[in-house]
């Protein structure tokens, strides 16, 4: 199992239209660091996976369970396994890294 | 228990000399947004929970196992729960976020 990973050497994966993501997976984490392109939009969904997002650069409006709220600099957020939640990047796009526990088989 | 977080209303923690941690809670996981002085250093030390890093910025000479990588620009990591690892960082200093799963219960 990989200990080191350089996001250059990960194949991208298209998750929605204009949001695509670097994978990383360890035993009882997933990391996934997406990039979305300017105005792109994960509609809402939901997993029994619980989600910690974190915002490396740009804006995004991000939903959970109805309370919208912008996140930019560093903002974190919370998704409890199974809560509906959604993203939206700002005009200049955005790049997050999501953590998930467990991992998503779909995403490896 | 929070979903959203702003970095700046978040207390820091000192985790070592030079290095301190900004840290947000979840059930399964724990985000910890690191700082690093200059060469600060984190002396080897394990835990059983595990641990994946991403690098937001500067670099970091990462150590897993006797395995050295410097990482820079977005790399990432994955330390298993009660493995060894150290990490100093580069002239310019670094800022590292880091996931723990469990949550580190002595860093609530």
């Amino acid at each position: 199992m990989n200990r080191f990973w350089n996001p250059e050497d990960i194949a991208p994966k298209v998750l929605a239209p204009g949001v695509t993501a670097k994978i990383a997976s360890g035993e009882r984490m997933m990391l996934s660091l997406v990039t979305f392109a300017p105005d792109a939009v994960v509609p809402t969904h939901s997993h029994p996976h619980e989600q910690m997002g974190f915002m490396v650069s740009g804006t995004l409006e991000f939903t959970i369970a109805g309370e919208t709220r912008v996140l930019s600099g560093s903002g974190m957020v919370f998704v409890p396994g199974g809560v509906p939640h959604a993203a939206k990047a700002g005009p200049g796009g955005a790049v997050a890294l999501d953590a998930f526990s467990p991992p998503r088989e779909e995403y490896r």
